[in-house]
């Protein structure tokens, strides 16, 4: 008769998630662990969490220690290195030496008799001999000597058992007897990338593709230039010509017309590419449409971003068009009607009949696990050419369960794959996409606009019951949405946007087009761009004086330098006395690790925004000084990172006035925390 | 290569348990299910529970509906009849026809073909036919032949396939293409005496023990007049005799001094009983106490008690006094000194020489395994002779590991066993008592004394994060445990505390004296009480006309009047201005299921008590007349179910006066919930 449980109870446990996937972690961020241990009786107890690498033999251990506020929480933190899974689980034990020794320093001073009492405290000792190394050994085996000598006094050998050097020995050293171990959880371990990043979104078909004109690529080495880390890109694929929409998503393409590029595939023979790779000509989601250039030019805008410090992001929407090779060679993978033919996509009344839905459970099974392998084939072609970072399109109209199993096939193979969710939908869903393994989501925030659409989402992101593994990036725009202040509006609108999107979440993006202000929506009933990018082809000028991009690189740089932004815990939002002002800071103290990096200080960051696009105002934002590392009885400087400002503020009360004509935000540094003092960039 | 998740993924599924141990329920209470179900694409679902005795082959069923908040939340109720273990899953599938429905009527709207579709909704049915019983799928079989019955008009088609009589037929019915099933959940269901009675504890030896006088056994009697529906007795085992203690808890008995009853076991050849049962001249926790009768004598107790409506609970304590025959013939079962003495239960300076804790880690696996056997035999041993319910002394100092064995153990087979947790720690251990199996758990409500303390303990117990299985019973004293207002306190103290008890937890209990209000403390030091019961006969005057007993009587009768106030979950507190005051409501609407009877109207009772034991107190109570089914507009009459005085009550404020030398509280029902009334109890 085996008892159902061990001598420890572990309640509670964390990092884990609801559904029992991976727990979420950062390359060189601390993981913090906490566990309720609940045993009985009035023992002592000690605990550790011991955690490796699947796959590796040795474990590491971190000591947990009690939090001593009785809840019966322990608590702890170890630091994995380097992306990839991992395992971990607590082992607790009663720790009778602690506790023989707490009693007997009891019994001591209530003068009892001890005599039996040293001998108890030997034997405990020698039973744990084997356990510590051999000079360890040495020193304990004195110890037992001296509980034991008769002959010595009864406060030579009281001393003996009270020793701290005796006790330092064996603190943390697990009694095989007593310790018990939890279940076993995984952790995942991503890079930096997944939570902490800067996107920009461009149409490369708009901007001559990867072929370069005079060696370089004037778009990506603008963005570069920007701060952007990652360069996200539509489906570079050839695009179908059965039913292409044209101009304005109507539904007679005209010949010139270029089609969405997320009707992907066009059969036929492609030409082979000239460097011998993959066929270029025609093809579906592992080929390269052959007006972008040739998959050698690719490979070489990659290698060119890389040498920029920008990762490009491909799109990869598992969707075809009639055209598509799939098509014809697999109808088996795509919902046939009773005559015969492929059901393209809908959603009754609309119909989207340049594009058929891939149906993810056939009714064979070995179709289904053919077309599961082909959609992973997908990732692997395209990682295998040095793309690590991947935007997927509608995730949650596919299977989680596709998700839950093709996501760590790939990372098994690339631990340093990020996958970002495009999904707009219901949050029990944006939530599973995430815990089977997405590494980051799009938001909301593109339709949060007032104080407490910001404030309440902002506080779900942190404290909310997905916080640990729901990670956000937050856009203003993308190509299928121009929404709230931004249409029809004001480049101050785009400037007040930007700045909330790249101060409020770790993971920001925004589609080109967007520091020019482009604000035309298409009518009133969506959200749709006049003259939409995704059927056409859009020039731009660059070189406006007004543009945004000094601003946005200003806030790239402001994100880079400020630790405390780059993850979303960080958040804490200030109650203000005014309207249309939202108040928000970032702040971790000296010595915490990020990323694997050391803070020598505090980095504390303030940001206020006017969350009017047009008119100017005024309040008092109230924060806890001791909160955030700052002089609670003197006045201290403030730095404002948008414009090099600097004023002064004191007390947990100050005012501000923001003006959009003059600036959007303050993002103020407290001066000990400031890194760098640049030149204005509004 | 099996998918790592199924078509729908099940998030937070209740009702469970966090270790995933059985949740839990009462008999005839609907059990309310919930469950998140995710699914990819825009298809409408369809759920259910299905739930059936573990070991039943069939299942019962009951649907689940979705809440429509965009939440993807979906929720339904199944009500097990008996006390046992129960398991469900919850069922769920993309119901494919209604979804066909639905469409069809959208893509009508927009007068599109619909030839195609006609032909797959006749086959979605054909797939169904083998899953309806043998009408349904006449009328099916119509349906199909309707739809493909070219020559009929569209419109004669279309009303086939939009015929809610049809669509009626295909509701609920699980496609087996489609349906995914939930992991299989246990739910462990309770008599309701697990959750709603009220206790009176009293110690035999002060009342002549199990032989009655006169043919009647004079406290049982008035205990049963009072409305108690459980008499709880102290260990009635023989005592040991060495190192027993005193008067007052005195390291030295004289000759005639009883010992506590927890000091369980005497060794020595008892006699035989007279009707051939066990010796109960000596023994442990399986023999009587030869001073307090015959088994045949207690079972004579026990068939009394059950003719007046009253349950006897026994205490289980697993400890021995040196005497113990465990003590002689398994020492392996406690700790023992390198001496080769037992070490006697103490918590180092203090001593309890009178009692040896039990080892339940045993050095070798047999004897643990031997150890456990016995110490479920003990409940065995009374539980064959018609106990069902037991107070277990301390189960805090006993392994979680032990409780999560023998509970299910006994419960196996006596479903009805109700066990009582005495665990006064930390929250942690008393939520993991119960969870691992305990029915009920004393609580902290001994001292809780101000509003602030009441309500907030109050509103954790009926929402906290143990709410589903801690379930409490609220003691205003016990042996141990004489605190608060109630030390030196004066009879409208224990007034108080008796109303709040009985009126914010189901379950209760008093310890007898406390209507006499006993209230000398033994020390500063301690809660115990001067000359404690537990070690010495005390004798007291039951006709004392000052007795709370009417008191009590008023309360127990309240309580069973009210199924309000049966269960935790309908505690509700209200606002009050006026200090000292504390305010809650009971409430369930009409058509509630209670136990398995359903309420023709709604219950409703106002409970305000005044926390001050003998200053006079007022103040304004707010309350939401609609929450509670009263009258928003007009004035509606309130009685006094403590006295029968009756109050006009009005709106959302009222106001209130209470002073102790009148009455400690009000506790009002509503005219339109009243169901007694009776003669004025204080």
């Amino acid at each position: 008769m085996t008892p159902p449980l061990g001598r420890i109870m572990f309640r509670d446990l964390s990092p884990v998630t609801p559904g029992g996937f991976p727990a979420r972690g950062v390359a060189g961020d601390p993981v913090p662990v906490a566990v309720t241990l609940v045993r009985d009786g009035h023992g002592l107890l000690a605990g550790r969490v011991r955690w490796r690498p699947i796959g590796a033999t040795a474990w590491d251990v971190a000591p947990l220690a009690d939090r001593m506020d009785g809840s019966g929480r322990w608590v702890g933190r170890f630091t994995p290195g380097a992306p990839g899974m991992y395992e971990f689980e607590i082992q607790a034990w009663w720790d009778r030496f602690a506790t023989w020794r707490r009693d007997l320093r009891e019994r001591a001073a209530a003068a009892q008799d001890l005599t039996v009492e040293f001998e108890v405290g030997a034997r405990l000792i020698e039973s744990m001999l084997d356990l510590v190394d051999p000079p360890a050994r040495d020193r304990l085996g004195d110890a037992v000597s001296g509980l034991r000598s008769a002959s010595c006094s009864e406060q030579v050998r009281l001393a003996v058992g009270l020793d701290d050097a005796v006790a330092g020995l064996l603190d943390g050293v697990p009694d095989p007897v007593e310790t018990v171990a939890s279940s076993r959880h995984r952790l995942r371990v991503d890079r930096e990338r997944a939570v902490f990043g800067s996107w920009y979104e461009l149409f490369p078909r708009s901007e001559g593709g990867f072929v370069p004109r005079a060696r370089t690529w004037d778009r990506l080495e603008a963005v570069a230039a920007a701060g952007f880390d990652v360069l996200y890109l539509p489906p570079i694929h050839p695009i179908g010509v059965t039913h292409r929409k044209g101009p304005d998503n109507s539904l007679v393409a005209g010949p010139g017309d270029v089609g969405s590029p997320w009707a992907i595939g066009l059969a036929g023979t492609g030409a082979p590419a000239a460097d011998g790779g993959l066929p270029v000509g025609a093809g579906g989601h592992d080929s390269l449409h052959p007006e972008l250039g040739t998959l050698a030019d690719f490979d070489r805008f990659v290698a060119r971003a890389a040498e920029l410090g920008v990762e490009v992001a491909l799109d990869v929407a598992f969707q075809c068009s009639p055209d598509h090779p799939w098509a014809a060679e697999h109808p088996e993978w795509f919902t046939r009607l009773p005559d015969g033919t492929i059901r393209y996509a809908e959603n009754p009344p609309k119909k989207y009949q340049d594009i058929y839905p891939i149906n993810f459970w056939p009714d064979r099974d070995q179709d289904r696990v053919a077309l599961w392998e082909a959609c992973r084939g997908v990732f692997e072609t395209w990682a295998e050419r040095g793309v690590r970072i991947f935007r997927v399109d509608n995730p949650h109209t596919k299977p989680l369960a596709f998700w839950a199993w093709v996501i760590p096939e790939l990372l098994e193979r690339w631990p340093d794959l990020v996958l970002l969710a495009e999904a707009f939908t219901l949050p029990s869903m944006m939530h599973a996409l995430a815990e089977v393994g997405f590494h980051q989501s799009y938001t909301y925030f593109t339709w949060r606009t007032s104080t407490w659409d910001l404030r309440s989402y902002g506080e779900e992101l942190v404290g909310g019951p997905a916080a640990g593994w729901f990670r956000p990036n937050f856009w203003p725009n993308t190509p299928d949405i121009l929404s709230g202040p931004l249409r029809d509006g004001t480049l101050a609108a785009f400037a007040l946007r930007a700045v909330l999107a790249a101060t409020l979440s770790p993971s920001w993006g925004v589609y080109s087009g967007f520091e020019l202000g482009e604000n035309a929506p298409a009518s009133e009933d969506n959200e749709e761009y006049l003259h939409s990018e995704k059927y056409q082809l859009v020039e731009r000028d660059w070189d406006r004086s007004d543009s945004l991009m000094p601003l946005l690189a200003t806030l790239n740089r402001i994100r880079r330098e400020h630790p405390s932004m780059q993850r979303i815990d960080s958040l804490r939002f200030l109650d203000v006395d005014g309207e249309d002002l939202l108040a928000y800071t970032h702040h971790v103290p000296a010595g915490t690790v990020v990323g694997g990096r050391v803070l020598g200080g505090d980095d504390t960051v303030i940001c206020v925004v006017n969350l009017h696009p047009t008119e100017a105002r005024e309040g008092i934002v109230h924060l806890d000084p001791a909160a955030l590392g700052l002089p609670a009885g003197a006045p201290y400087r403030v730095l404002d990172e948008l414009d090099g400002t600097t004023y002064t503020w004191g007390g947990s009360a100050n005012y501000v006035r923001l003006d959009p004509a003059e600036r959007p935000a303050h993002i103020l540094a407290p001066s000990r925390s400031v890194r760098c003092f640049t030149t204005p960039a509004l």
